[in-house]
């Protein structure tokens, strides 16, 4: 290709907007241009990056025997309401929707479980014909609230989903593990740096699952890291840092506390540490046909992760309870909620297990009870895991480890959803019994255009991009030093013409040297080929690596070197 | 791949909606999966077929120098209204619109000339740039008001659009004629019988336009055939039959014509010939700011073409008056509406210039006046074209020729804009001297799948679809005629690994040979192998093309036989 024929722009500046470096360079390399808030235009240079990726995530996936399919972008609502997320997803207003001319509705699909399970419906009746992989690569539409870093966070974005179909979990397994490879493969062969962490489902279900999450400052995840083992922030599993209690019991008392409504401000006036107090919080669950309120109590320097109430509880939706709601349900102000008198059910994490002694509120304005112990004053509540955890907490899975938190991009995902859509569907088959059950599902995703921006975000200079050989829009870039030298113009266009197997750029614009290779280096190829000064003197061309090692060679050497260096 | 592996499924019936034989055999093939009215879920089957039709299409115009795009689905409101067509497209409610989280209005593509300008405004500044081709292959969203026929007409559909940028209009017809060799080039690869047709460019806007028609009874479009040229009955210049009218003029007569609302009855009740009756329509004229209505003469046996109209004066929409409007405007009601004492502008299509002594209504009810001769009786009037095409018309392109009327699917468009978009949406180049102009444009577009339906339409017999080699998802289908059998089933696995680089379908399933045939009849794979009786009798397989050859072959001389039949 020639730089004179390709549609191609770039810019000194990147857009306001702009605030991580791949958004920067994308824009100012002309790869992306944007259409409307979160919507972006991709250019040929963009494309013939994604083509590259997706010629890698193609080939991995049919080696694992997934098949390529296609799904609408139009949903018909019907079938969001049957599988439950219809009001999920417009509760969270993530969903665009849509009426046709006879008034039906429609979502613009914003992941294709649903859809691809009523492909699958039907077709697939018998245990014989399973398992089966069916994937495909297209837009996927979601009205974020902050769409924002380019294509890290867009209303409409490049992804690649696939869906397994098995007859038992078992088999689901073995699928799972298929698409883990395969994915691994994937992100190793992109030249990425990840980490495969365990991961908290959202809206998609519950069930088990992993991300593939890119390591960098501008990661919108907080992944917490120990060791070879990683997990979502929402999903880890972890123990606090230890607190000695005392072991002899104290008398139980009242103590009047006005204005502690924190803990921060409790611990200073009752002079005890926060681990000394049980700190107690509301949750509204909203159901489908009912709303409940349940009170947790935590150690008193901890937090409680909300994703984990949901876990436990099931509701749709889970919320703090307002001031209001508060002052409603127990007749005191928040910060003077506990366990102690109240009218709610009362759970409470691990954490506050061992606590002797211990502070907590009784349900009445600035009061607090103090020396409180389980059994003696109050009836051992069900403990369970609702501990956020933090930098620091020992992991489970490590022997001595302790978590450090990251911040990571998560570029794909993998599912095992059980059969949570089947069952909804009605997506049945007959098994070897004769019996009818419901078909096991595991759903798989990589955001391309997210994945591109990774590899940007792991890979630059202050120049630009500096992509790997294997996605680069081109493999070299040739250009005379001045295009006023028939001698170097020649010799240039007879070296591009040798490399034409290596996809080269042919920078043919009558523009000054330095303006090319500024241009070059901004939007990352690998390599620069220049016949200037050292061609007219000695003979020989120039090549500089995008990371800056030049190497002077003769025209006549640049087969052997290019079967070297540029070959992928 | 084989069949136990594949995501495949085979119908003995089709569904009740499916009206053609394309849509019936897709469905009964398994290549497509209904989701909603108008849109279809693609299968493996199908994206194997798509994938080569594809492949095809992007070599072709590779090769004539286009170039790779994405652009978004989501477009933002105000784009479409810059360009004028938010209001024509909703006034037909063709457009998808919707709305995000802040109240923001978007429509989903149903086309994308607006964006694909917005992408090259302030990018392309300079003279030097052009020319440039870009384009690109995904989905488009109409509001169909009878979407029907499978792929044919679907409220969601795969296209290949692409757009061409030039700096003037002999620049811009170099870049017309380079993508109608191009589409050419693709359609006979495709195996497609096509005519070039002279098209109505509809909503996109007027200039030079051809429609690639595929000539099938199944077909939506009425096109006008005569020898080489071809035309769309909208865009079809043509010349009726010729009438003869008497020389001596007679003096102009009223008579009472009660009872004589239409051209047929006046006929019978004046005995003279309808081509002696100057039949006038009034039309309604829908301009942005404003309406207009005019009335139009035309010879009494034939049609006016709307389109015609809206040519000539241009308004956003064209109706024909209603009854209510007709008599407040004229006093009279349809079927008495005339030229004479009309207080409506008069325009008159070019069949009734040579008109003398016509019949012709006065804008009195129950009255008609008899022998009216233009200029004696009223001024001549602006004669135009405005003649709806009709077989047996002349054509003016081929000497003596006359037209006869085809069914046509159209399958391409190719389109010259000129400046309409890129002036109402401010894309401006420098010219050679320094001078701000509009870019000059070109829109072309290949329906995807409909291009597949319509050689289905063209290729099928009663057991399903005949692919041509280059497009079939497999090209051999091989099969051991018992499962039960290990010397059938091991020679058939050996052939299929020495077959493997023609894309053979193994047909594994533990099923009666004649279910597998028909299964491979119907989806349409060229060849059968089965390794059978022959085998067993005298160690050859036989091999059946799918329009009935057979052979028998020395499994020794497999390689040098497929590299004959099925090499591409």
């Amino acid at each position: 290709m020639r730089t004179t024929q390709l549609f191609f722009q770039t810019f000194k500046e990147a857009p306001s907007d702009a605030d991580i470096i791949s958004h920067q360079l994308l824009e100012r390399g002309g790869y992306i241009k944007r259409l409307g808030r979160g919507i972006y235009s991709y250019t040929p240079l963009m494309m013939r990056v994604f083509k590259k990726m997706l010629t890698i995530v193609r080939e991995e996936l049919e080696n694992a025997g997934a098949q390529e399919i296609s799904l609408p972008f139009l949903h018909p609502a019907q079938l969001w309401k049957e599988s439950g997320r219809w009001d999920d997803f417009t509760a969270e207003k993530l969903l665009y929707t849509l009426e046709d001319r006879e008034g039906h509705s429609y979502c613009l699909a914003p992941t294709h479980e649903e859809v691809v399970v009523s492909l699958v419906t039907n077709w697939v009746t018998s245990y014989k014909q399973f398992p089966f992989n069916l994937y495909q690569i297209g837009n996927k539409f979601r009205d974020e609230i902050r769409p924002r870093f380019g294509l890290m966070r867009g209303k409409e974005f490049l992804m690649k989903d696939g869906y397994s179909f098995c007859r038992n979990e078992q088999e689901m397994d073995a699928q799972y593990k298929a698409m883990r490879t395969a994915y691994s493969n994937i992100f190793r062969r992109l030249g990425l740096e990840f980490v495969l962490v365990e991961a908290h489902g959202g809206k998609i279900g519950k069930g088990k699952s992993e991300e593939f999450q890119v390591i960098a400052d501008v990661g919108e995840d907080a992944v917490m890291v120990c060791g070879e083992y990683a997990a979502n922030v929402e999903a880890t599993k972890s123990i606090p840092p230890s607190y000695t209690y005392e072991n002899s019991l104290k008398s139980m008392e009242q103590v009047a506390t006005p204005e502690t409504k924190t803990i921060e401000e409790l611990s200073v006036f009752l002079k005890v540490d926060p681990q000394q107090i049980l700190k107690t919080l509301v949750f509204k669950l909203i159901y489908a046909d009912r709303k409940e309120f349940v009170a947790i109590g935590i150690r008193g320097d901890r937090q409680i992760n909300l994703l984990k109430v949901e876990e436990k509880f099931g509701p749709i939706e889970t919320l703090q309870a307002s001031e209001d709601e508060v002052k409603r349900l127990t007749g005191a102000n928040v910060g003077f909620i506990g366990p102690l008198n109240t009218k709610l059910t009362f759970h409470a994490d691990k954490s506050t297990e061992p606590m002797t002694n211990f502070v907590c509120a009784s349900n009445e304005d600035d009061l607090h009870t103090i020396n409180v112990n389980w059994e003696r004053d109050l009836p051992k509540p069900e403990f369970d895991d609702f501990l956020l955890a933090e930098e620091g907490d020992s992991c489970p899975h490590i022997p001595d480890g302790t978590y450090k938190v990251q911040r990571g991009i998560e570029v794909g995902h993998i599912f095992n959803i059980g059969t949570k859509y089947t069952e909804k569907l009605g997506a049945h088959f007959q098994d070897e019994n004769g019996k009818m059950k419901p078909i096991w599902m595991g759903t798989y995703g990589i955001g391309i255009g997210r994945t591109a921006a990774a590899c940007i975000e792991q890979s630059h200079d202050e120049r630009g991009i500096i992509w790997p050989k294997i996605l680069a829009p081109f493999r070299i870039m040739i250009t005379a030093a001045s295009s006023k030298d028939p001698a170097l113009v020649e010799t240039a266009e007879k070296l591009y013409k040798e490399l034409a197997s290596y996809e080269p750029l042919m920078d043919d614009r009558n523009e000054r040297l330095g303006f090319k290779l500024r241009d070059s280096d901004l939007i990352g190829i690998p390599f620069k080929l220049i016949v200037g000064k050292s061609f007219t003197n000695e003979g020989k061309v120039e090549i500089e690596s995008r990371v800056g090692e030049k190497h002077l060679i003769a025209p006549e050497d640049i087969g052997s070197w290019a079967q070297k260096h540029l070959a992928l």
